[in-house]
């Protein structure tokens, strides 16, 4: 099987099947996409899984399996892999499926226990996701924030940013906005949607989110088109969480939705943090619950939060990316850098490449940990 | 030798020494007060110690201790024991020693390692010193409080009043004096001075002072008339960690003297506790630096309080004083209270007494564990 016939058919499972079902993720891990794919699209049966993936046993719970796998038929036949993947590249989308040198490698955590995994992810912006969240902390928190809430988003947001370090994010309005606003202003960000990346949801943040795609990007599990339900904001906070090394929740009361991503970044076992507010503040009270009853990281800066998740976040030691592996534009980049420091307008100058272009790839090269800010620009680490 | 002549030995200690001194306290715990008192007062040569508690060793640190020595000789000229405890009793205040009814055991874990252990304290109001702090928590924290810090202490420290559990506190402006006021008017609570209990300082908290001692304590190392140094404070915030269970420190600068509080409490291995506040806030950088360096527990409420210490305090289970320990109007009060609850003003008929000392009484008997406060007034426990 081709890549392209995997990621043609995971494309269209983004198409007709809810993100994270485990029993389709249970047929993907064992069948391979294509073949579940076809069986969708020929209305056959489904394929078999070891049962203790199968989620509840009985006739009954069959049915209820059976019912989704028809809903997921019907479906199908409105869906044309060529004709989707070449609509959505026409919008600035892209689709990244495991294996390819774009995919996050800390998703296949997502796979443990019971298949969680996503089936692919639609992308758009001019980042590199994987590169993005090598070095990166998921910033969360309420909609309905304080200006105090806001205020912290953004100061902790731009001087990760600062320090190279990515924020990912929703695209809400709240801490999500305040958080990209600010860390986009220093660096690049990662929103992750629960719609599909051409609807603009919500419409306020239609600006903000071409802004991050001219060097972050936008992710989601959501076709072309989608338009989010309540469930798909919770299922997408698994990834949220998944894509970092930690999370931080800037600003949540005892009901938040930050709270449910907070609870996917402890069972995938990554850095749980919590900023602390007034406790005469109910919209703190779900960051005092995780500081009490958690275990999360009390976190006031941003080096507060560099502290807790480790100088390189949880990279293995040394660059993950040699320059032997680098695109040309990056190889000619990084070897424009010097050991002691290089102003990036001297850099781009060296390599040929706009300033614009220069900056994304510096932002990219210091993801993999092969350059650094210093005093006097950016310079090669070791 | 007879309780009299120990308590007498200690009284003076506490006019010509310091409080909390190691050589000092060696040297009791060796000889006894009796005897290391009568050799300062005679100009004699101070009584040898095992050498590990002597300190430093070597010549030169014998000539420093030597040179202490002497000055409390030569002090001790000017301190005549009668006349020291009928001036403190003239003034309402009385010496208690470790043996005493009243002596708070908690104490004793200033011992270890290293004698900390205070020579005696000296305690003016109505309050039992013992009692009050079986069923305690210390609220501490800066003087230069916020308004934030302010209402949260005294939130806090009403609602554990109301709870039945002690307030402890130091006697400043800020903090001290907010939790003070709040628990005192649901509650008898715990003043830990630096000076003697005659001296009100800080001025402004006279009358405080005055209301307080009408059903609690003000307790203290100095004696009567001595004026407070900025050593003392240090010294005497041991005492407010080693009297209670458990320390919450509200609100905290970086160096904020609330934080020696806080070492105390947890080199004494009791629950830390520390209050949140706004990162953005300096007075509350303390209490954060506690959350994440120090694993303080966060706490937002009474209710938080009482999870980390545990509904009674450190208390062993069941009461610790039976009712056959009491004193007679003890006695009589709680042979008044029913197992289904009673009425205070009920209680204070069938049992003789006023109102305001039923009340007393009716706390000090809480703090034993015998009665509880209930929808009708007070009921027997179990």
């Amino acid at each position: 099987m081709t890549r392209d016939a995997d990621a043609r058919a995971r494309a269209c499972l983004t198409a007709v099947a809810p993100p994270g079902d485990l029993w389709l993720g249970a047929m993907l891990a064992e069948h391979g996409a294509a073949e579940v794919w076809a069986a969708i699209a020929a209305g056959a049966a489904p394929p078999a899984v070891p049962c203790e993936e199968d989620g509840r046993p009985g006739p009954q719970a069959r049915e209820t399996l059976l019912r989704r796998w028809r809903r997921w038929s019907a479906a199908a036949a409105q869906v044309d892999a060529e004709q989707l993947l070449s609509a959505s590249a026409a919008a600035g989308i892209r689709f990244v499926v495991p294996g390819d040198p774009e995919w996050p490698g800390r998703l296949e955590e997502l796979g443990m226990p019971g298949s969680r995994r996503t089936y692919g992810l639609w992308v758009r912006g001019a980042g590199d996701l994987r590169n993005l969240c090598l070095r990166s902390v998921a910033v969360v928190g309420a909609r309905a924030c304080t200006s105090y809430g806001a205020h912290v988003a953004a100061e902790m947001s731009y001087e990760l940013a600062e320090r190279s370090v990515v924020v990912v994010s929703g695209g809400a309005y709240g801490i999500d906005g305040a958080a990209h606003r600010a860390a986009h202003s220093a660096g690049s960000t990662v929103v992750v949607l629960a719609c599909g990346l051409d609807v603009d949801y919500p419409r306020g943040h239609a600006g903000m989110f071409a802004d991050i795609a001219r060097t972050g990007v936008l992710v989601g599990e959501r076709p072309l088109g989608a338009t989010p339900h309540a469930r798909d904001f919770l299922v997408r906070n698994r990834l949220i969480a998944a894509l970092t090394p930690g999370t931080v929740v800037v600003e949540a009361g005892r009901r938040s939705g930050a709270l449910n991503t907070a609870s996917h970044a402890a069972e995938l076992h990554r850095v749980l943090m919590a900023v602390p507010g007034p406790v005469t503040s109910a919209m703190s009270a779900g960051c005092h619950m995780l500081l009490r009853d958690w275990n999360a990281g009390c976190v006031t800066c941003a080096d507060d939060v560099m502290a807790q998740i480790g100088p390189m976040g949880d990279l293995p030691e040394g660059p993950v990316r040699t320059s032997a592996a680098l695109a040309p534009e990056h190889a000619r980049v990084l070897g424009a850098v010097s050991g002691s420091g290089t102003g990036p307008a001297v850099i781009a100058a060296a390599c040929g490449e706009g300033l614009d272009t220069t900056m994304r790839i510096l932002g990219m090269l210091a993801a993999s940990g092969l350059v650094e800010r210093c005093p006097a620009g950016w310079r090669l680490v070791r």
